[in-house]
């Protein structure tokens, strides 16, 4: 088969590639303007004025106020503060998520259950998507938390937040509602009042911004502990010399995906659709996971049976195409996907499941690049194949 | 008076300007390579490649193994880490500190203190150097760890960490050494099986690099429980997407600080010096906080009867100077510094203290331009001052 001539990175749920307008943003911040936002004179004062200045553009894409965010270092971290800070609260009480979420909601809950708390793991639908009903069958007396993700990373099904905060505060108004909104924070509308969440967690390295910084929204009036103890910065929330440049980044990344998110999406979601079709005609044995439609609109995991998913990427690999088998974070681990796993399909489908997430530099050449050596692929690690 | 053509940068130890050179080695990982380190493909590997070049000349640096490394969000989080982390696999015991350690180590002993530890808070002589019989004094069966900042933020004093370590080893080889080496991981060496430590504390922004990335060495065999959640990065100490080019900074920022360490601090102590007799010898009621000996090469600080520090601040800031009261991180409390208060001075002592930090950037026209401006400017602050 003939080489592609340019690389085709189709891991944007991993980490997106920094916008080039958004590093220029930053490049100040690692150069002239280099005070610590905490200083007294005017060199930290430049500084402190460029982090407000990021807070408030970030406070009117969710819609809220610039004293409810909280700069992080990353999703991980927004994540476990949210739920790990929440509970350091309440000391004890039940709290409800999915089986689907990433390990930086599951771990810090499973952390809390081998500490006296009692968690509720919702198992998804066939197709990947939370029922809101489900939800509202396990609320105890002392449910203090129902955390669920607004798209899951690894196969991109879009959760029915609205509907899930409506409907619980309905049961019991107290009970908080926190999304890990990491891939879809520059794809959606994360307006926290139309969602109605209390709680939300931000990822800069998913939405064309830089690693190493994220944000948690926290609404007005709502305690919760810090997980670190230090400084005063971020109300106290979050204490250590702010990341200056990394959050400039952050905002400027996420104004710019959420103006361009509705042209950008259309023209995703045919590139994806297009995809998978051609996946699915032309590949025997191939099945899409999750919902088409309830989908992330850069977002295809397909499994392929009698094949080991590594092998798949490796050979794409060696053809300039980039993709994955589950999210990164797990994509090292020999075991299956949770995600997969907890749609009800076997450890065999979960081992071969490969998730092409695109980009705002995905073309629709790179698509029908794809669709044309994937069937080869497939077909030659298949004869090789110690599955039968 | 006339006003200063250049500004002149003092506030080094809130926080140093990336070096030029620094940055540069961080770019391409801001561009062309992208990838998340957890990723499968060659894409992510590049990544991951950077990481561990990284962590091997931070190894390097520390005389220790790659694996001992654990890259983190900053110095605060380090302390954090060490501190909880320990405490969280112990569950009960003592801890010794001293009273001038940094709020990110402070802080965190006063939670535990607050959750059934027991924390003993070793006050410094006058020159503000803890004296090594009185932590052997206090160590009890219980104590498991005694943390010990390497240098002073505020008063730049050093401390003696290797008798420390050797002696509170001597007594109980059970009891584990933390240091908070940000001001001092620059500067002077440190070798950790040199210094005896088993965790180490280091940031970026004190060293040329950048914000928002820190580091904490953890010796071997030493167990700590992460205090946050999530992917298994940096051995599951510390999960999250990692900062690639926050990683690669610090490890150049670093490895430069100790390649420069011998000669700059030579220059440095020169400057330090003469900024010091300057000062007392040209301004009655001025006092030195800290030894005159054991101090970083970098650190002035003064107090000065009479006059609010924060009003010398702005006053020098409308010369192009930028000094600090305090340290950063509380530099906007009105508390006088916990620090010179440990010292056994007066609250009107510690409102009036102004640091000097000195950086590579500093030239001896900068100590003669501010030798000659002070006097005057404390002269016209005294006429006002309410404070008699």
């Amino acid at each position: 088969m003939q080489k592609n001539k340019r690389k085709i990175y189709l891991d944007n749920a991993a980490t997106t590639a920094m916008d080039k307008g958004v590093f220029d943003k930053m490049k100040p911040y690692f150069g002239e303007i280099y005070g610590n936002p905490s200083s007294f004179h005017s060199v930290g004062k430049r500084a402190k004025d460029a982090i407000e200045e990021a807070r408030e553009k970030v406070a009117r894409v969710l819609n809220c106020k610039t004293s409810e965010i909280i700069f992080t270092g990353g999703g991980t971290e927004s994540d476990n503060l949210a739920i790990l800070g929440l509970a350091k609260i309440k000391g004890r009480g039940h709290i409800i998520t999915s089986k689907i979420e990433h390990h930086a909601v599951l771990y810090p809950c499973e952390y809390l259950e081998k500490n006296g708390f009692e968690v509720s793991y919702i198992r998804p639908e066939k197709d990947g998507i939370i029922s809101v009903d489900n939800i509202l069958r396990v609320i105890k007396p002392d449910t203090f938390l129902v955390s669920i993700m607004y798209a899951n990373n690894e196969i991109g099904t879009i959760q029915p937040i609205k509907e899930i905060a409506r409907a619980v505060k309905k049961k019991n108004k107290n009970i908080l509602i926190h999304t890990d909104a990491c891939q879809a924070g520059g794809v959606f509308d994360i307006n926290v009042d139309d969602l109605g969440v209390d709680l939300m967690t931000l990822n800069g390295s998913k939405l064309y911004g830089p690693k190493g910084v994220g944000v948690l929204y926290k609404r007005t009036g709502i305690k919760i502990e810090p997980i670190t103890y230090g400084g005063g910065q971020e109300g106290g929330m979050r204490p250590g010399t702010e990341n200056v440049a990394g959050i400039v980044g952050f905002s400027e990344g996420l104004e710019l995906a959420q103006k361009n998110k509705e042209k950008e999406n259309k023209r995703l979601i045919a590139l994806r659709n297009k995809l998978i079709d051609g996946i699915l005609k032309n590949i025997s044995g191939s099945e899409l996971n999750g919902s088409k439609e309830l989908r992330l609109p850069n977002n295809v995991n397909i499994s392929f049976s009698k094949v080991e998913g590594e092998a798949v990427i490796l050979y794409l690999d060696s053809f300039g195409v980039y993709a994955a088998t589950g999210s990164a974070c797990t994509s090292k681990s020999l075991a299956p996907s949770h995600v997969i796993k907890a749609l009800g399909k076997s450890d065999e489908v979960a081992h071969s499941s490969i998730r092409f997430t695109l980009g705002k530099d995905t073309k629709e050449a790179d698509i029908k690049f794809i669709i044309k050596i994937l069937p080869k692929i497939i077909e030659d690690l298949r004869k090789i194949s110690v599955i039968r």
